[in-house]
């Protein structure tokens, strides 16, 4: 195996990046990252230079696909391989970003006259247009107590697939009625490698991630998507959606989706007949990427927004998770994801309006003791995902005092989002979904040591850290060998094939001090008083972010 | 009277103002300051050098001769009179700032060994050191049901007069034993000026003011202080504290105390013979030197913190009020005191934490509409005075999200305060008491035209200002004038006098918006929803404030 490499294809916000993976032992062979040519389009639309409304963010189809190759030659080049050298290939992507296309593949945006047309663009994960349409489906699955809706915490979100879909029927239906297929741009990705390029796709090969559709699309292994009824009670023209409009089998990541078609060998200077992973949702790729293939460990994708994955043998439902889905995460596990909207970008915003760098507040507040000299603070700056799933919440300080100084605020904020964490790790446990062990990955645990320290007092647990900073890619690339594995050597277990590329540090461990997670005891819940949904501050917070 | 001068002796708390005030129009002919020579005595104590607990702040009594004789000499040289020509001297002073002297008025502090013990030298109002004391104090009236604790709203303060007492007694019973007269400063002041100076001062001379007692130390006209009976049951030997450590008579401010002794006429560089009036409590003067002698005219005087006060012609027991005193700030009313801890300190905190000036921070909150775009604080930096009288209390922001801006937090920090008083208008209201005007004082008016508008708004009630920016000296000089005026004229009323020597602005008065009006009242609502003391935000501000 020592020349054999899997490559992950990660596909971000701005731009796609793509790793060279050495099969023996996870090392990165080579990388290369390449900028979306029109990036995020927030602000006026190509093509016409018409205006976008500011909640609207579209991507262009065509960049992903010249940005991947790009990537992908730089990459191999890079690192000095053969393009026999390569075994697999694994696809992690944003989501949901989601476009409209034709049964070739086509995406209706680069065709006339839709690419005057904003509705016919690919939607970013983060477009938030479809608020009306969100709270329309909310709305109507509540009061016909579908099934499905507990899976996700009694609530879907603003941006996920089917109000992205809706949004189109009630704004351009022209647009929906021109689109024979929608798809999630991970999936549209690897029927681009496993059946095109556009317009030589057949929908009859698309292979729409598990993933993609149990977290963003309300899909379900054991009774699929919503059924038509309800689809028909949200829109009587949305009846059909999936029947007609939503073509291809399910898979779980790191299954087969295909091999690489010549065509598409030829764009990313690779060898045709490459097996081809189902796709999977960017952070979810970090739980592989983090070397986490057991039950029971939470990965915890700290960044400007924080995710926390794992993978459990039972399933259970439980407030405000963004969702439970079999085979969501890996083949075989239920996959819980649980989220929490503001965490770096907290810190961020409190660093500017105190006008003082993380280093400065960092090396103050680590002098403090739990309890930040008496300031406690609320960390919803954007609102509360797991488990109150409530965007109207908003963010607090309490306990200020004429002498209360800029690292009493950070620390605070660093403790707030400490216990939001435990407060989901709690809500799952008393859910009953074992959470036994932490690794954590993601730009913050190298930047923030404190941070760190504090989530495993907080916790009372120790933390690890995954060894990879780019776990995520990583990830991708490692169910690219999975999908490529029963043709290169017999069948290893999925355990064994993670452990192989993918591990936790060895020299940095988190651990508790017993003292610290005592004091933290009576601050947690103290926090959780004041984090009451039903409670004077929450009903404040949502009247102040109401009002005219 | 266009040759008649009155003088007005301030006591700040770093130095003594003297203002030569004009009989017929007030105007201020001239005026100078001078620094106590030690200041605040908060760190080492001055001959031993021994350091001080934290919570002490103490003063040295001498400094206020000293200080006082050359603002005198310096005032009445500026203004360029005669000493014939000055007809009355009144005195404010801080309070509860005490003192523990000898019969002859002689400060025990200046008499060996008792300059080396701590508790032998005045205590400045911000003394803090008699925490235990106030506890006692409050829970011995509640278990008894004294009278006299609802004309405080229910609770008597750390700062106040028993506790520095019982203070002594606690901690040095030699130093309680040794004091033959316990008295307020500004009333010791006042001793020296028509009996002394020390040790010339006879005790049957002690003319204590009712503003001073009624205030800080629970007497009131009807019933004098409280009962031998409560003070032994606080301590046994308190009991006779009144009787045996207590001499001298008690009169409103502004009626005569007595005239200047040769000897204090010479030290401040006037004419034996001048009558001098009974002092008052800095802001209280504030009063009369607002212009203001009518009942039902809130006087606001704004600064680092406020104080709220007015008389009336009714007596009502309201929650939280710092005191309901009759004579308490003018002869013939109920005097009413209400308060709010941190106002201009709060900002001048929130201004150093954000690095921004407010100069900057005014601009800028001042495009902003009603709501600080979703920001809510609660202005408890320094805790409640008024109405909930809890120290315990402290600030909070509510409504924060990753654009919340400078300026959102430093409207939200003046709204917090305008809702504060609002809330003291309506207890007030509430208890029967009748609210009908507001006249603004203090430093804070002038330099922020932002906050005033907003109190407008908030109240809904037009806000006029004090002509003099020295309000408070300027009232010390009226009531010097009360105090002579049946010598130099026949008896005019009150109200005509302080008419004659003070003014509200006529060329700027704050009038409220509706619109502002109509949005601030439900934001009033939130902060009062927030501000629920026995709500969860206070509960948990209580026990952050209490953990070790």
């Amino acid at each position: 195996m020592d020349g054999q490499f899997s490559l992950g294809f990660d596909f971000g916000t701005e731009s796609v990046r793509v790793l060279v993976v050495r099969l023996r032992d996870g090392h990165i062979a080579g990388q290369a990252a390449c900028a979306y040519p029109h990036g995020v389009i927030d602000n006026t639309l190509p093509v016409s230079g018409a205006k976008l409304p500011a909640d609207y963010a579209l991507q262009n189809a065509r960049d992903w696909l010249d940005s991947a190759a790009i990537a992908s030659k730089a990459a191999t080049a890079a690192a000095g391989i053969a393009p026999t050298d390569v075994v697999g290939i694994g696809v992690d992507f944003t989501s949901c970003t989601m476009l409209p296309c034709d049964s070739n593949g086509a995406p209706l945006h680069l065709k006339p006259p839709f690419d005057n047309i904003p509705l016919a663009w690919p939607r970013l994960w983060k477009h938030h247009g479809a608020k009306a349409e969100t709270d329309r489906i909310n709305q109507v699955a509540r009061e016909r107590k579908e099934p499905w809706l507990d899976r996700y915490g009694g609530s879907i979100g603003l941006e996920w697939f089917f109000p992205k879909v809706l949004e189109t029927l009630n704004h351009d239906p022209l647009v929906y009625e021109a689109t024979e297929v929608w798809i999630e741009a991970g999936d549209w990705f690897v029927w681009q490698l496993v059946s095109g390029p556009y317009p030589h796709c057949n929908p009859a090969d698309i292979v729409r991630s598990t993933c993609q559709a149990g977290y963003k699309a309300m899909w379900n292994a054991a009774t699929g998507y919503p059924t038509p009824d309800y689809f028909s009670a949200v829109h009587p023209r949305l009846a059909d959606v999936v029947s007609r409009r939503m073509p291809g089998t399910l898979e779980a990541p790191g299954q087969r989706a295909g091999r690489l078609t010549a065509r598409a060998a030829k764009l990313l200077g690779l060898e045709e007949g490459i097996p081809v992973a189902t796709a999977i949702i960017d952070a979810h790729a970090g739980v592989p990427g983090a070397g986490v293939a057991d039950e029971s460990t939470m990965v915890l994708v700290l960044g400007t927004s924080s995710c926390h994955m794992m993978n459990s043998t039972v399933e259970r439902l439980a407030p405000g998770i963004a969702g439970v889905v079999q085979d969501g995460i890996l083949p075989g596990y239920f996959g819980y994801e649980t989220g929490q909207a503001s965490v770096g970008d907290a810190f961020g915003w409190l660093a500017g309006l105190l006008n003082m760098s993380h280093d400065q507040l960092t090396a103050r507040a680590a002098q403090l003791a739990p309890g930040s000299g008496g300031v406690l603070a609320l960390d919803w700056l954007g609102g509360c995902r797991t488990p109150l799933m409530d965007g109207r919440l908003s963010g607090a300080f309490v306990g200020l005092t004429l002498t209360t100084r800029p690292e009493q605020l950070y620390r605070a904020m660093l403790e707030a989002t400490a216990f939001g964490l435990r407060w989901i790790v709690e809500t799952l446990r008393e859910a009953g979904v074992p959470v036994r062990r932490f690794v954590a990955s993601g730009g913050l645990p190298a930047k923030s040591p404190l941070l760190m320290q504090i989530y495993a007092d907080v916790l009372g647990e120790e933390i690890r850290l995954a060894e990879s900073d780019q776990a995520v890619a990583l990830g991708a690339a490692i169910l690219g060998r999975i999908a490529a594995d029963q043709h290169v050597r017999r069948h290893p277990s999925l355990a064994e094939t993670i452990g192989e590329m993918a591990r936790q540090r060895q020299d940095l461990v988190y651990r508790p001090h017993p003292d610290a997670t005592e004091k933290y005891k009576s601050l947690y819940a103290l926090y959780r008083s004041l984090a009451d949904s039903n409670g004077t501050m929450a009903r404040v917070m949502r009247e102040m972010r109401e009002r005219p």
